[in-house]
C-alpha cells in the first residue's frame, strides 16, 4: 500500500505527428507548458521537486534534458528507459516519490523524436541488438505476429476481429485533436491495406510519431491547494518476464501484463469490472485483443468475440482507447504511457471533448513492451 | 522527509576489470548472487518486489535484463539511464520505493560492459551527439579540463595537487580486491604519464571497466528479520542544471553537486563534519578537488591545499574514496554509483578489510556526470 495519497493535478501534451520543425527539447517544453497552464496561473513550477523523463530512442539522453528545456535548475530528474513501458513506469516511480514523503510536487514527462535521421540507427538497435533472437528477424511485428498466429490457432481469432480493433481506435481518434490519424477506416480498408507480416496488414499496426506528454503529481495537501478536481492514483503495478521468446511459458497470453495488472488491481482494491475507461497498449491490433484477456476485460481466448460483439467503444460499459490508442493516436515510445495517463486524467475530469466516455469515474493505463514483450506497467486512477 | 526508515541489508559486486569472458547478463547475475549470499541462506530472493537497473552504455537495455539474468519472473524492474549518475539515482528511486510503503524489499543493480566492440559507438554517442557543444570537441576530458584550467586560474590549484588525488586513490585501491588498478603510483608517475588534454595526464583519468554491483534494501521490519547490522539510508539528494557549458553560471564550482548535497544533508540532518567515509565521483583528479568543495569538505577554492595537507586518506578524519575511487577501482558507468554504495555499506559494517576506515559510522556517496556535468546524486547512510 502507498503510505499517502497521490493526485494528478495537471496534464499537457503535444499533438502526435511528424514534428520536423520541433526539436526534442521543443516537444518537452511544449508538453510542460501545457501541463502547468492546465493548473492555473497561481501554480509556481519552481516548486516542482523531482521529475521523471521517459525517453527510449534518443540516446544518450538523461534527466537534465528536462532542466535544459524548462530552465528548472536544481530539479532532481531521472531518465527511465524501459522501452515501450517507459512512460507508465516513469509514472510509477513518480507516484512512489510522492508517497514516500520525500516530495510533495513532482512531474513526469515522456518525449520522443521518432521521425529523425538518427532514429533509424536507434530503431535498428532497439529491436535488434542485443536481443538473442534478433538474428532470426524478430522485429516487433515479427514477435507479435507469432502471438497473433498462436491466438488464431488456439482460439479461432480472425483477421476480421483484429481489424475491428483498428476500426474502433481509428474511429475514436477522429474525435481527438492530439491524434495522428483522424480519418476513420473500415474492416475492408484494414484487410486490403499492404501486408506487413502475417497476420498483420499495415492498418493493424500503430504509426510511429513524434510527441511529448506531461503530468504533474502532488501529495493530497498540495493537490487540494491547486485544484478542486484531483484525479487520485489508486494502484501502480509493473512486472517483467524473460527476454527471449524461447523462454516464454506461453505465446497465447502476456504474462507480464497479467502480473502487472494483478498488482495494480490489488493495490487499488479495484477490479476490471469497476473501470469506465482504459488506455491500453495497442501497438498492433492483436495486442489489444491479448490485453482484453490479460487485464480481465474478458476471459482468456475470448478477446476476438469481445471486440466483435461491440465492446470497447465509447458509450459502452468500458471505453477502451477512447483517445484512439496507439493505432489512431500514434506511438512516440516514451511519450505513449504518459500520454495515456493524460487521457485518463481528462476522461475522469470530463474534459475529453469529442471522445469523452460519459460519466467516467475510474480509469486504467497500460504499457506493454520490451524485448519479446517482457515488460508491462498498469496504473489505476479514479476521481 | 521519508515516511519510513529504509535499510541496506546486503551488497555484492564483481571485480572491475576487462571481463572479456563474461557477458552483461553474467555480470548482473554475479553481483546479484554475491548480494543475496551476503544476507545469508534464510533469505529468499523471490521476495524481492521491485528492482532498479542502472546501465548507461548498452542500449537498448531495459528492466527485464535483471529478470533474464536472475530468473525472478514477475519482478517490477525499472532501467535508469542517467549517464554517470545512473547508479546513485537508481538507488534514490529504490529508497523512495521502500519509503512509499509500496515495497518492503527491493534491489538496485548497476551493470556495464565498457570493453566490448559495441562500446565504441555507444561511447561516441554518449559524449557526442546530441550535445550542442560536441562539435567543438567537448568530450569528458575536454569539459573537465576547462573546469580544471579555471580552478588553476582562480585559486592557484596545481597539477601536483591534482596528482595527489590519483596517488591517494591508487594507494587505497591496493587494499581493495575488487579494484582494477592495484599498483600504487607517485606524483612523479602521474606527471610523467602521457598527456591527454590540458591539464590531465593519463593517470589523472579514471579507467573504463566492466563490472556490476548490487545492493538490497528493505523496510525496517523486514531488515530486522534478516540482519543485526542494517545500514540506514539517512538522506537522498539529486539535482540537475543545464546541459551546455555555455549556460553554466560558473566553471569553478559544480552547481548540481552543491544542490544535491544540500538536499541530502538536509534530509539526513547530517553535515559534512559528521562523515567518516565518502565515496565520490573522481572521474578525473580535478573532479575530486571540485567535489571536496561542493560537498563541504573544505571551503571553495581550497580543494588543492586540502589534499596537499594530507586530508582524505584512510585513517584521517574523513576517508575519501577508500575503495580506490573511479581512478583506482575503475568506472563502469552504471555500476559505479551502486558500487560506491556497496563500499559505504561495507565500511559502515567494518567489513572493508585492507581498506577499512577505522570506526566508520556515517558515509556519503556521490555521482556526478551527464552532458556538461549537469547531474549529481548524493546519498547519505549511517549505522
Amino acid at each position: 500500500m502507498l503510505n499517502r495519497k497521490v493526485a494528478i493535478i495537471g496534464a499537457g501534451a503535444t499533438k502526435y505527428a511528424m514534428h520536423f520543425t520541433k526539436s526534442y527539447y521543443d516537444l518537452i517544453a511544449e508538453a510542460y507548458r501545457n501541463a502547468i497552464s492546465s493548473i492555473g496561473p497561481e501554480f509556481d513550477p519552481k516548486r516542482i521537486e523531482s521529475a521523471w523523463l521517459a525517453t527510449v530512442m534518443k540516446n544518450p539522453i538523461h534527466g537534465s534534458a528536462i532542466t535544459q528545456a524548462t530552465g528548472l535548475i536544481g530539479l532532481a530528474s531521472t531518465r527511465v528507459e524501459n522501452m515501450c513501458v517507459a512512460g507508465g513506469d516513469a509514472f510509477r516511480n513518480a507516484v512512489l516519490g510522492v508517497a514516500s514523503g520525500a516530495y510533495d510536487l513532482v512531474m513526469v514527462i515522456g518525449a520522443e523524436k521518432m521521425c529523425e535521421p538518427d532514429f533509424e540507427a536507434g530503431g535498428r538497435a532497439a529491436f535488434g541488438w542485443p536481443h538473442p533472437e534478433a538474428d532470426y528477424g524478430l522485429s516487433a511485428p515479427g514477435i507479435l505476429g507469432m502471438y497473433g498466429s498462436r491466438h488464431m490457432y488456439e482460439f479461432g481469432t480472425t483477421k476480421e476481429q483484429m481489424a475491428m480493433v483498428s476500426v474502433k481506435n481509428r474511429k475514436n481518434a477522429v474525435g481527438n485533436p492530439l491524434a495522428f490519424f483522424r480519418k476513420p477506416v473500415t474492416v475492408e480498408d484494414v484487410l486490403k491495406s499492404p501486408k506487413i507480416c502475417w497476420p498483420f496488414n499495415l492498418l493493424d499496426c500503430c504509426p510511429e510519431a513524434d510527441g511529448a506528454s506531461c503530468v504533474i503529481l502532488a501529495s493530497e495537501a498540495v493537490a487540494r491547494k491547486y485544484t478542486t478536481k484531483p484525479v487520485w492514483v489508486r494502484g501502480v503495478g509493473m512486472a517483467t518476464d524473460q527476454q527471449s521468446l524461447s523462454d516464454k511459458l506461453s505465446l497465447s497470453e502476456m504474462l507480464p501484463v497479467i502480473l502487472a495488472g494483478k498488482k495494480a488491481y490489488e493495490m487499488a482494491g479495484i477490479g476490471p469490472e469497476d473501470l469506465d475507461v482504459a488506455e491500453v497498449h495497442d501497438c498492433f491490433s492483436i495486442t489489444e485483443i491479448l490485453l482484453y484477456e490479460a487485464l480481465g476485460f474478458c476471459e482468456k481466448g475470448k478477446g476476438g468475440p469481445y471486440i466483435q460483439d461491440g465492446n470497447g467503444y465509447i458509450g459502452t460499459r468500458l471505453a477502451i482507447n477512447a483517445s484512439g490508442g496507439l493505432i489512431g493516436k500514434g506511438h512516440p515510445l516514451g511519450s505513449t504511457g504518459v500520454g495515456q495517463i493524460c487521457e485518463v486524467f481528462w476522461q475522469l475530469r470530463g474534459e475529453a471533448g469529442d471522445h469523452q466516455q460519459p460519466n467516467a469515474k475510474v480509469g486504467l493505463q497500460n504499457n506493454t513492451g520490451g524485448m519479446a514483450f517482457s515488460c508491462s506497467a498498469v496504473n489505476i486512477m479514479s476521481v
